[in-house]
């Protein structure tokens, strides 16, 4: 069993300050810190739950990592996880998270003293999960989930995919095109799983150069519309990982005159508020109930930090299409 | 003077518990919390600087109070605000803001330990621009600003106002409507008494009609825009308080078949990122650096929260028109 002597020998500091960096990482500076959190990865120390709660008095702050808001998924639950937990009286400490920053948010987010840590941006293999689940904090994941299947608070992102694909498949497309994002993430992945399986229960070929992973920017959606566009035949319908990269892809078709949906089909995935823009009108999958995940995942965070419930969480929204303007029936040529 | 044993015996505490409040408010039960702080209130108390600072170490964290995220203008500096202060080793509360929660809102920032107050919720008179100053915690105010003149990020809000009518003015437009928000905030009577100004230069009648003051909601914007198009004598031009005013008419007009800008021009203010997006290209009028107003003021903050620099912030950028396609040329009739 790891002690925190063996954490401080190795970080090369007093057990006092390990302790610090336990109950106080405010006051701890940023190196020693650091420092302190690389032991305890290394050595996979566990702080005893209870000696841990015995110091720590409830801090009615709860952790958000979120992903980040050029993506209006996260704007909707932004709201709703802020605003809720603000309703109940937690502040709520946020960080907006890439793939350049991950280590360094949950180090953050870890070391910091809250009551409970509500995330969206936990990879599919992420070695968070077991190091959360060690530390004894409240936590729950929304939108993305962890191989483990816990914690967490989703849409049915497997038939989402297969929607997306059947619903153009539908208006006679047999030309598909799926961007989508890292398949390091449950969403991306499973959505594109769900995809692959539309396409192959209506006997749909999917040529190679229509498959297109990007970083789910600007630019690398821009990209992609641009290397499907440049094919001699190009797709005639593009499903995408979400509304975010649909959103992107729409803008970008836009502006260097590429008619949606006449010249090309767009789906994307979550029915974000702004896809019912008047002026954007994105067809969509998204939840049947409309419940915004944020405020699924924080309503259940907030009953497990005040244990007034204990149970594991695993929820799944079953979705549909939300057929808009974006979509349109073509003749099979 | 006020003493913390006058606050005391005011809320029926005992003094211990007005220093709880003062040093560690995030351990008072809510209830005390909020005698306390009305006590305070009450009789204008003002905790001693100096003594404050002795007990109290730096949190390293600082309270932002945002607009909603459903106003894009929130969306882009909350961004930047977030991102900033997390690289520079800050955890920021985030509380987003709106006329209902005001003053929860403040006892909640007040009531927390934290280095410095960033916000924008701020009124015109606000009281609370005085407790910031007396409590001697960091603060600055972006987007509106305080009567004072003192510790702001704006933009010319005046000469926004003035541009935007303007701007279709010159496009020939002479029935011009003004889609506004509360004149008890900065931003919203500056813009509008730019706006008066420019039709008064320009000896454009305007019709009590046409001046219309929403709540900012999608709804109130659905509601001034069906108001105006029941007019006999519509407006053909609708200059707005703010992007986010504009994109709801947009947004509502599309919706209900008024062609924008066929029927009837729109501009905004703020030039948000989403008012750039092809589907929607707003025209607008924006800072001409193109300046993140979040980003201009975490800087600030973090800047005297750090000491480097004492001096009181005043900072107005610079704006102009940025034409894109929801505004047209109309023949004079």
């Amino acid at each position: 069993m790891v002690s925190s002597k063996d954490v401080a020998k190795y970080a090369g500091v007093s057990q006092t300050t390990v302790s610090r960096v336990l109950n106080t990482p405010e006051l701890v500076k940023k190196p020693t810190l650091e420092k302190v959190l690389k032991a305890i990865e290394a050595l996979n120390y566990v702080p005893d739950a209870n000696a841990r709660s015995l110091v720590q008095q409830k801090t009615k702050t709860i952790a958000l990592l979120s992903g980040p808001l050029h993506n209006p998924f996260f704007v909707d639950t932004t709201t709703a996880i802020v605003n809720y937990a603000t309703e109940k009286g937690y502040k709520v400490n946020v960080q907006f998270v890439n793939d350049e920053n991950l280590t360094e948010a949950y180090a953050t987010a870890i070391g910091t003293k809250v009551d409970g840590i509500i995330l969206s941006c936990i990879l599919y293999d992420d070695p968070i999960f077991n190091r959360l689940q060690e530390m004894n904090i409240p936590f729950i994941t929304y939108n993305r989930k962890h191989r483990n299947n816990e914690q967490f608070v989703e849409i049915d992102n497997f038939e989402a995919g297969y929607l997306s694909a059947k619903h153009v498949i539908e208006q006679q497309h047999t030309r598909l095109s799926w961007v989508g994002g890292p398949l390091t993430v449950s969403t991306f992945k499973h959505r594109y799983e769900g995809f692959l399986k539309a396409c192959e229960d209506h006997q749909i070929e999917l040529s190679d150069a229509y498959i297109l992973q990007t970083d789910t920017s600007k630019k690398g959606c821009e990209d992609a519309l641009a290397a499907l566009l440049e094919l001699e035949e190009k797709p005639t319908a593009i499903c995408t990982g979400s509304d975010s990269i649909a959103l992107n892809i729409l803008d970008h078709a836009t502006q260097i005159g590429a008619a949606v949906p006449d010249d090309i089909s767009i789906v994307g995935i979550d029915n974000v508020e702004l896809s019912q823009h008047g002026r954007i009108q994105l067809t969509t999958i998204g939840s049947i109930s409309e419940h915004n995940l944020g405020l699924l995942a924080i309503e259940r965070l907030i009953e497990l930090i005040e244990n007034k419930k204990n149970s594991c969480i695993n929820i799944t929204e079953s979705v549909k299409v939300f057929s808009r303007s974006t979509t349109k029936k073509i003749k099979r040529r």
